[in-house]
């Protein structure tokens, strides 16, 4: 892998209903849009979430935080170019970094830190290792 | 169960996000809101709808179909109060009727029409009997 | 225009985020898509819907009306093929019959009706004529 | 104000429709949550988002940037109380901190940072004064 280059590309064509009655993007749907590029990472070079989830013995690849920078609005009719980089790796967790454009005007920076949730035997889910994502990813 | 009165109510303020580009409601937002009105049924009454599925031995009680027909236009800060009745019973299907209003104003008036889908024993889904349900309702 | 032909094709790739606890399509995300076909379409033929409103001197086309089927449930990681038609016109309405298929299966059949609402004159809207859309659809 | 006190409490009960195939909530709805959050105070104390925005003379309250660390998965049935403070504010902006609750447990913790989007006289919007905005809440 090309450390510099995005993992995945995602085009969303904004539509009247992504907006709200100021007419820009509700923001909440950047967040719907950065998980969707994600799951279309994971469908395009790891078979889906379903698979992927049972490959790794997990419940899946869940979410830590996540947060975004509004640098300008995004307008109905525009085409949403997103990219997804893997930025940082840690033992239990990776970082994810976007960057949505439309044309070369930047519309939102963000990450997500996604970890592996796994049964922790109490009944409830802990973050497992990420070295086996980790392996599947830069392999 | 008294015929004419609802099953269930629920209140729903309408905030700036549920409201489209026009200023006014984004109507698949209404189907959100009927949806949440029947689970917050099914939570009210038959302790949720994991406890629901698994005493009907079913996958769940999903749509056949829904319906809308939107009287007027609903804005953000209304008070929206949905009233949900059980209109009809077939033998493998439910009809729920919903009105919403702010205040005397009919917002909109729909249908879902539902099913008890369980396994059909080839890898698929079936709509099961809606007796026991009918019961449990009725009862 | 052929009149059994579509008027709009849209492809939407299902994602985990579009799907409810049991796994499927959570089925408000069906209007939403029957929406974002209509606007995707007015998008690519008229310009826009900010366009199109201010050209039919009006609000916008908004819903009257809206209904679906739902033959079989979608699924995570499926290719949603959504054809829109007009399927019908008023004096002051269009119907728009849609049908969307994964492969040859169909997901769903349904309807929109759309007026193009107006100012009444005393603060409200009301529907107006629907002659000048139609002659820009069938002209 | 008490500074140590929240501006605002909301109650959302998480439904089947807010939460995902892995079972717990969807995780873009949080911010959905937030931003229903702050309408709900403005719509309580300040008449509305609509109203706000006039006597603001500005666009409205937009995004700078919003961020959250997800500490525990949000579950169908469960009541999410969410607490919203203004945890500090500068010339341009305000940042607001939200705390959501499931009884004790903490399901998320966040922030929004808000600006008062006017127009910038060259057909954009720039960030004005928050200090209008601050004497309001802080009055």
């Amino acid at each position: 892998m090309d450390d510099s280059g995005p993992l995945h590309l995602l085009e969303i064509a904004i539509s009247f209903g992504d907006c709200d009655p100021a007419g820009i993007v509700y923001y909440p749907n950047y967040f719907r849009w950065f998980d969707r590029c994600f799951h279309s990472y994971v469908a395009a070079h790891h078979g889906g979430h379903d698979a992927l989830r049972r490959a790794l013995h997990s419940r899946g690849l869940g979410l830590v935080s996540a947060s975004g920078r509004f640098r300008t609005p995004g307008l109905e009719g525009e085409l949403l170019r997103v990219e997804m980089r893997a930025v940082s790796w840690s033992k239990r967790t990776m970082t994810l970094g976007y960057i949505a454009r439309v044309g070369e005007r930047v519309v939102i920076e963000g990450e997500e830190v996604r970890a592996i949730f796994v049964e922790d035997g109490a009944g409830g889910i802990k973050a497992g290792s990420m070295e086996p994502f980790r392996e599947m990813v830069d392999g």
